[in-house]
């Protein structure tokens, strides 16, 4: 190596030594008879010291040049620092060179190079590769490799085997929107990168793989929103032989072990959630569990009083805002405006307070005497200082609007602090979603969930065919879903049906999925499985929201690599090559 | 789990335990009283045993109308078998059941699911997953899987980061063939997929990653031959601070450790050899060092005896195939033809036998005198018994034929164990190597390999431009270039003047690589890699030639996957969306 040590190594034990240290020029001070280098690389800082008339004069001077960013080697020997900085572990030392070469120098980056930078989006990915030397952002690529290290090792003591499925593979009308590419070999015809390696993993159970994962790229030509990627990563896995209990199970004790090896934390057993549960408790199926302010519903409690809000809705829906009752008219106006927001959509907010010695005060109090409203304030368990916050309307519509309302409360009270991690298996998901837009049922997690044994014969009817519950599973953690899966059909009678309910003819189905249809019938053991979303799990084991620091080389909401600048037209000749045109004149 | 062991864990110990299997029926034998099933997971056969009048005749009902690969929950008493199988490690017991329930019913296998079966390569690949099946195709996986392990245990081992690098990146000229994918949000143009994460991984570096590494997915849109897949895998590797001394370390420990973690095997330090004295001694620049078999030049001895073949040959080149004197007429004459093939290209072979006594008999007595024949002997140090084999023509082309003729060779005389390991390091390969075709220079390596500094100078003449050294290595196992290098040029005016060479204009050089020659403004640091073809590692250590069953759903020699049937058509709707149209007519 061109150093004997890293920048992040030496300690008081290395004094007397002498070192040759590598690395970027964070930054300089020069007082003169004293001028100060910190040298970085990944491992650390280490501070360099040129004393006049201790230094020899040219080592001083081409110290004295130096720009940020420089690239340093230094030769010298490591010595006791007068001044010690506890706050780095190099802090007790410092090098005194008689040698300083400049590897290369640097033009003065763009932003600052440091913790905090003033470069914006569009410049930070422009130069992503000076934004990824700013140790907030090394950091989180480094416990990306520390968490895929993690799920190898713990899935390889469990057995699994990682199997690489093919990423030219063939496009399908079901899901997402394909990316393709051109195959030059079989002209006008088209491969297709998979949106997840799903009908592969499943031919390796059949196969009697038995046990199969994989970290992997997928792909979907979506359009982009903050936290989506055109590119993203999937921890995929698939088990043969098992119940869901065994999924859940097996996939529990990876959370955990992932939380004890990164985050050193120690988890019980993550609890379990229905679907219609999470929906009705928290009007979400990825509830935020990190506190409670559970749905109470309040429909025949308050009807009937002459209020039209409350007569006409479905459903009227409450929380309790603890210890919030002095909130002011601002506050509280604040609120209102927040579900009339057209994306949450909610006609108004009614509210209630517990004021002191238990009387409560509404912004209806016309419509309800205080007798009624002590059984308002019973319904909700409430005490004297708690707010209590009410949306009516039609039921789905209302209880969206309240979980929005809740997540915001949650996060006004301090409830959703980022390092508090509260795990959840939401369960028993409904099979099939109706499309009001294309009038038909489409699957809820995917063409191959199994429906649970107990629900087949609500398949037989258009009437309770929306009831049919699926043997399908989500990961959520404080309110994100980090995973999903099922236990899949591994019949082919079953499967060809599924495909009927979705809407595909005879030949459709056998002209996508045959091989599927075929492998089923060669001896198909029963299996199940659970992808769960790499980056998003990083994010939120980072403690961030975006997902885009977790990923070395982003794409911005364009779909656009700003940094390489791609996509870029291709020549005449390559398009030639594949037997295509494009139907826009090239830039 | 729906069972409670699997079909290759049950020992002497379990014998009285009552346990559940899952697995699919590799056989049966039905001796009337007696009826067997071998039932067979991926872990091992376990014999299933169902006598008259003990298991209960609707047990036995179901078992004598099963078939192969059907698939069978079986629960029963573990008991003592009385003819003891030690083949296989549950051949101690055998499962008497009490229940019997087929999970799947399977239709007859295409082919035979054993370990040689009767399936040709085309139905293999359209049923793959039942090739999977097959107890040493599935091996072949377990090896992959096994070896990326350790691959990721060493390298974390060693402080590199795994970072993930995109898949959607941009389409350049040099190299082989992209395969590209249009963009539906930026109409007209195109992402490529990438060849290798070079660039990637070099601005890693100059980001201070310091040591990076990924085991990941690469693709080039050649026409495939036998063992050549349109995608494949690389382990990629990048470290910073380094000279090609460190980086031949590092990985010589990677290897080693591979081999030890693997195989079991312990090596000493790899060796090294220039390319020149590859060239020189074996006349291949990954020459198969299992064996010596090294060449001889003859030229000086030879020439002027009247001999025209040798007169007008530019190398007379020859290798002492020991111990093979006694050669039949018939066998020389096969070795003749092999050498004229045109592939290979000689135009004859010439032979010479050292006898009994030490006299040497030869194809060419009539011009070389028995004295003469007497230095040829000394020149191959032969000895009685020896066969000496001899090729003359244009150097390159000599030599060429020669290596081909000594691997042949050393197959015909078993030299070329596939359990024998001869790792080589093969360094200084020459920087550029000329195209008569395009009449320009071409990268032996890539355009981001450093030359030598001390070959630096020679860049300034055409004379002596072909004569610049690189600093760029191979890791050669038995012949297979398994993994390839170099120091990287991280100085914008070296990197420029080496697109100049290559033939790019300046605005080509900033259109296609502005972003890497940005990046060595703002403070590159020294550095270089490697990279190691995955595919073809496996299948060197599962002792196999071809890289195909190392790979779990690969592509035939038409870029086709048989199985899933694609590429293939897409709608006219996705290729509008696409802003793109078809140059044929689809199917």
């Amino acid at each position: 190596m061109l150093r004997t040590h890293t920048c992040g190594e030496l300690r008081p034990e290395h004094i007397g030594q002498t070192v040759t240290l590598c690395g970027w020029v964070q930054r300089t001070r020069d007082k003169g008879a004293i001028l100060w280098i910190d040298l970085r690389d990944r491992y650390g800082l280490t501070q360099i010291a040129l004393e006049e008339g201790v230094e020899a004069e040219n080592v001083r001077e081409t110290a004295r040049n130096l720009g940020r960013e420089f690239v340093l080697s230094v030769t010298g020997k490591v010595v006791e620092r007068h001044s010690k900085n506890d706050k780095i572990p190099t802090g007790s030392i410092e090098i005194r060179p008689t040698e300083l070469t400049i590897l290369n120098p640097a033009k003065l980056p763009p932003f600052l190079i440091e913790d905090e930078t003033d470069g914006g989006d569009d410049l930070r990915m422009k130069y992503r590769y000076l934004d990824l030397r700013r140790t907030p952002v090394r950091n989180n690529l480094m416990l990306r490799h520390k968490m895929a290290q993690a799920v190898r090792r713990y899935l390889d003591g469990q057995e699994f085997i990682e199997v690489e499925t093919p990423v030219l593979i063939k496009s399908t009308p079901e899901g997402a929107r394909d990316f393709v590419v051109p195959s030059r070999m079989n002209p006008g015809e088209f491969y297709a990168l998979p949106q997840s390696p799903q009908t592969f993993k499943q031919l390796l159970m059949v196969s009697g793989f038995d046990r199969y994962f994989q970290i992997v790229k997928c792909f979907r030509d979506e359009d982009l929103r903050a936290d989506r990627q055109p590119e993203f990563t999937q921890i995929d896995c698939e088990m043969a032989f098992v119940t869901q209990e065994d999924i859940l199970n097996t996939f529990e004790g990876l959370t955990r072990y992932l939380f004890k090896e990164i985050k050193g934390l120690d988890f019980p057993t993550v609890p379990r959630m229905t679907y219609a549960d999470a929906m009705r408790r928290f009007g979400n199926d990825k509830p935020d569990t990190r506190f409670a302010m559970e749905f109470v519903e309040l429909t025949d409690i308050v009807k009937g009083q002459g209020f039209p809000v409350f007569d006409n809705a479905g459903l009227v829906v409450g929380i309790n805002a603890s210890t919030c009752a002095h909130f002011t008219r601002k506050q509280l106006d604040e609120l209102t405006d927040f579900v009339k927001r057209p994306q949450i959509g909610a006609t108004g907010l009614i509210y209630a307070r517990v004021e002191a010695g238990g009387m409560v005060k509404s912004s209806v109090d016309k419509f309800y005497s205080q007798e009624e409203l002590q059984r308002w304030k019973a319904a909700f368990h409430a005490n004297e200082g708690d707010l209590l916050l009410i949306i009516a309307g039609e039921p789905n519509k209302a209880r969206k609007a309240m979980s929005e309302l809740r997540l915001e409360m949650g996060q006004r009270l301090g409830l959703r602090n980022k390092e508090d991690f509260s795990p959840l298996w939401v369960v028993d998901f409904p099979l099939l979603e109706y499309s009001e837009e294309e009038n038909r049922y489409f699957a809820m997690h995917h063409p191959f969930t199994s429906p649970k044994p107990e629900d087949l014969a609500l398949l037989d009817s258009p009437d309770t065919i929306g009831q049919v519950r699926a043997n399908a599973y989500d990961l959520v953690i404080n309110g994100v879903e980090v995973g999903g899966g099922s236990i899949r059909i591994h019949d082919r009678a079953v499967q060809a049906r599924m495909f009927g309910l979705l809407g595909f003819s005879e030949e459709e189905a056998k002209a996508q999925f045959g091989f599927l249809l075929d492998a089923f019938e060669y001896g198909a053991p029963p299996h199940g499985g659970i992808a769960f979303g790499f980056d998003r799990l990083c994010s939120l084991f980072g403690g961030a929201d975006s997902i885009r620091d977790f990923i070395a080389f982003p794409k911005n909401n364009s779909g656009r690599d700003v940094m390489i600048d791609s996509p870029s037209p291709i020549s005449g000749a390559q398009l030639k090559e594949l037997s295509i045109a494009t139907a826009v004149v090239a830039k």
